[in-house]
């Protein structure tokens, strides 16, 4: 995905949070924002918002000198989410489609993003979705929510490469995980990033939820917010290359991916307008997008019932 | 009041607004965004928001060539207010607190802004806030909103200066300066800017609107975004320190002058988290502040009933 005029206000925005939360000074933060003015001019529309939030990450962190300003937040996110773990299971063992429950709580997991709306309101957002009766909502496939392609493919395929996106969404990650192979019995690679950005899980991260037990993890190299294939290992992008079903979560990843000819399938909730737009959705929406958007015929939802 | 590092983000996101408004292309849109680039690290946080957006909107004309790309959507909002105008009056009649019921009617039409909403829904919006039975809420002060003091006020003076804000909302202005001047017989001065910026009213809008059949009607001289005394004429000055009380519209005049000695009264929706933070209420608030915060007991609400 390109970047749009509207990416460049949106920049400033994200700069100057990543810098207070780094806990830059006022003058450090401006001294964020000038250097981001500098490079503003020399920025490209035809590079994606994730390469570009790569750029502007790196120059933060030389700024700031902080090497993982978000290390207590991803800690913090980690142990949040795990205690919503047994929750999330019951909610599992009750679902009459599990898959889609599993696919549902896993975009529920995006929510879960820079780590500046306190822990309280982040964990009463997500505790207010997960009451929704899933079952008694639509279980066909919407707009954005190609959801009988993603399960056509699946049964079409032995593996599934999963680019993870924040950390404690892992936890989420790790439901539609646990089912994908304990009932479709795929294998499952679980890619995080190679070094800190933002809240971004790290091997450490995906450990501690849990995820080891299930799915091989491996890192993109990258630390980019999103899989920026230019950034990543030459190991990593034979895997991706190879990939038969690819699940990409998040902003990020959407925007760093999006045009790429792999068989994706973008897990997201749209937080912003641009890539609202883009997708032709609204804000706030759960999204499941085949990048392939293959015409398959919808197939009765015979999920099973266990 | 100064500006904050938060006003930067905004100011972006401003420019590209009244750049795409002013029907610039994608090209012309980035050179505006870029021309920022450079203004911003010069820019002393200690200047207002509304000096440097005036610098801003300067700095946009010259690139779009465009000196008035408001004119239509101001010509709109005049039209729209204008037939909301019977139901103001209506209002008015069957108020318990008349005065209580301008100032609102007032506040209300500062929820006209840019002009990038629709007039259906900001007609909507308004018409929706108009419904609202004012004498069923509480009719007394609140931490934001200095009634009482106000009134006060107004019963020691014999003339007040009012300086507008926006096009359209001149019209839900009129209504309180119609009360002040019929009921209160006040002289009133109501001030517009001197050259276009924005979508804020100009001596045409003001008469359109009807001001002159209550009020005289001046220019401050500048075309600022916000009443920036730095670049008013020297008549208008010598009239605002001469003023016995001020009514100041808007967020933009507010900006301009929080700081200032006079005897200011700033009416206004808060609609930035900055000013909102700066003034201690929430987006949305509707805002009655006395910039002299004097300390006067809460008198009796004997309001006329005319």
């Amino acid at each position: 995905m390109k970047s749009y005029l509207d990416c460049i206000p949106c920049f400033y925005q994200q700069a100057l949070k990543a810098a207070r939360i780094s806990g830059a000074s006022e003058e450090v933060q401006r001294e964020v924002l000038n250097n981001l003015s500098e490079i503003i001019p020399h920025f490209s529309l035809n590079t994606t918002p994730a390469e570009m939030g790569s750029k502007i990450y790196t120059m933060i962190s030389k700024v700031t000198g902080k090497k993982d300003p978000y290390r207590e937040i991803k800690e913090e996110s980690n142990k949040m989410a795990l205690k919503m773990y047994p929750e999330m299971k019951i909610k599992m063992k009750d679902a009459e489609n599990k898959l889609l429950t599993a696919i549902r709580l896993s975009i529920i997991g995006n929510i879960i993003d820079f780590g500046i709306e306190g822990f309280d309101s982040i964990s009463e957002k997500i505790n207010k979705m997960l009451r929704i009766d899933f079952d008694s909502q639509v279980n066909s496939d919407g707009e954005h929510f190609d959801y009988f392609s993603f399960r056509q493919h699946l049964l079409d395929v032995d593996s599934v490469l999963y680019l993870a996106d924040n950390s404690g969404e892992v936890v989420f990650d790790r439901i539609l995980i646990e089912y994908l192979v304990t009932y479709y019995h795929k294998n499952v690679i679980y890619v995080v990033k190679g070094k800190p950005v933002l809240n971004d899980a790290l091997v450490d991260d995906a450990i501690f939820c849990g995820i080891n037990h299930y799915a091989n993890i491996i890192s993109c190299g990258a630390d980019s917010p999103g899989v920026v294939l230019d950034y990543c290992s030459p190991e990593f992008i034979r895997i991706f290359d190879e990939a038969e079903m690819i699940i990409s979560k998040g902003q990020g990843n959407y925007e760093a991916l999006s045009g790429e000819p792999n068989p994706l399938f973008f897990l997201l909730i749209a937080k912003c307008p641009v890539i609202a737009r883009h997708l032709g959705c609204n804000i706030g929406d759960f999204v499941l997008e085949n990048s392939l958007k293959k015409k398959i015929l919808p197939i009765e939802a015979t999920e099973s019932k266990e």
